[in-house]
């Protein structure tokens, strides 16, 4: 199997989960820009959520472009990925309207290490379904990212019981890092 | 023509049946992990219907890889198809919501033998769409999982009348079945 | 330009004016079948508004497998049409649930006509933008379904004053006669 | 890497964008057309909202049909181009809800120069990552609409101040503008 149709339903799932948040937004009846201000909260939160979307979505399109094969098990793992992945905007708007607190924070964490890790087992089943000299297995050698995304969000869980807003500092710079354009796919394909 | 489109109309129809119980699973206004502890039920739900949407995803993946020629009776019975599919969040939370009752488990069994046989109604569309040796053919001749379920569904709703939360443990077990990548597929299409 | 992004683009919009209703369709909390009663009704306007979004979906799928080029024009017919296509589940939905009026039937005749004539503005302007012996040309020559629409929807409009039930029965007419698999473009493309 | 999944999925997210608001369109209860009266404010601010998003999809169309590569930095500024689209059916909705006041105005007309410059650092990432003899480079030289926009964008916001029909007016004319289609594309394109 090719892996168009793989993509074009990830497309559609992940353009979903993208903006499920604008969908709730809920519009101000006063005319006055005072009418947005207690929306800024929820707004800064569907800010990180489309970031963090986006950036899953920037990985998986540049790993897709690597892959030639996919099969069964790369479908499987493709939906368990997007399963996670949609359940962040939904713990986002839970620290959005609950606050910057202890839990919400923890469970953004732990939702954060269950996408990377569901990610990495997509990996794992791309390159398993592909050549080792595939494009995907070079590129997926190098992994410094990924090691300092691990430790990175362990270490704002552990902090959370402290100083919550410190894990929130993390996870954005987390983010940021991500936010610079990957070479390590660019490379290898054209 | 080519399946090309109906694929590519079908990813977005299963995007959004996918995704629509995350768009209603409400945000705790309150700080605390126990606020989550409420919403369990909707989210094993959601889990569930991700679950079986999904593997319906695959399975239409599959058979439309190893197809060459749709026409309009297929595009018919594929719309046919997605109608019940679609129905699927909405019974889940159903019973996410009234709870595992006779009547709820019931209901869940008769939509999932609708789908089965809208599923099946589109493979004979397709399969006279093709020729006799196209791989489809080859494909589909295969039907022992498809039996297994239609009488664990069966037995389910009958089930369902004595001890309601057995139909459920066999619900989850056919999904469980299918989950098993199918390589009935796999092995002729490249 | 192909006109495969303007096909791709359609298939979204579709794929969530075709869903928007089970988005709404609420969950009962009750746990018996008497339950699902009151709902009965949106059920019905639901299975009515796929059929006629469904139809409409296999008529563009079936007109743009015959086009080679689509330009500005296609574009922007193609956004008209979608925009009254879009407004079906709305009206569908009035008809649900303020019941089977003089109104109601009414404005939903009048937005069958516009999703006609939106339908056959973009016919006019793929015409335009392909050669006189496009496979377009020759298979939209024969118009006969479409004048029956014109002539039905009118009638359905006139007779609603008198008896609004008569008029639903000629919509449900109409749905059924576009259901029967179009040949016009079929025997033109492989 | 080749444009085909970044429209892919820009084309999902842009069907959400320019439905979401019929989502909300509430069904009114009563049967006789009066009930519609109460709605027509928000169907203009859907018919509004709707004709700004296929305008921008319409160009983001054309653009890409001139495209040839893709990179990292085309996904980023995509992605931010995306966020603020998505946020025209909130502010549209805004202005439906609250009325044509200075400060909906002046929100509406920001959002519109903020899409119009992300539009264009797409317009810049593109150019980066394609030759300078790209159909691209030569479509984008000419850029009279472009200047005319920012302009009767910043008169608009202006103008909001004192008499906020008239940026309106404005903003309606910008729109009306945009529609007729861009041959600066079609020429390089077939």
């Amino acid at each position: 199997m090719t892996p168009s149709r793989l993509t074009s339903f990830t497309d559609g799932v992940v353009a979903i989960i993208i903006t499920i948040m604008v969908l709730e937004l809920p519009a101000p009846k006063a005319p006055g820009l005072a009418a947005l201000a207690p929306l800024s909260v929820l707004f800064a939160a569907y800010a990180l959520s489309f970031m963090k979307v986006g950036i899953y979505w920037s990985q998986h399109h540049n790993v897709l472009q690597a892959t030639r094969r996919v099969n069964g098990q790369v479908l499987l793992a493709n939906l368990f990925f997007l399963f996670w992945l949609s359940l962040i905007p939904f713990v986002v708007r839970w620290v959005g309207e609950a606050g910057v607190t202890r839990d919400t924070v923890i469970a953004f964490g732990v939702l954060m290490l269950l996408c990377f890790f569901s990610f990495s087992l997509l990996l794992l089943a791309l390159l398993r379904a592909n050549d080792s000299d595939a494009p995907l297995t070079k590129a997926t050698r190098r992994r410094r990212k990924g090691a300092i995304t691990i430790v990175a969000y362990l270490l704002a869980i552990g902090l959370a019981f402290l100083w919550p807003i410190v894990s929130v500092a993390i996870y954005v710079a987390v983010a940021l890092m991500w936010l610079v354009p990957d070479n390590r796919f660019e490379e290898f394909i054209d």
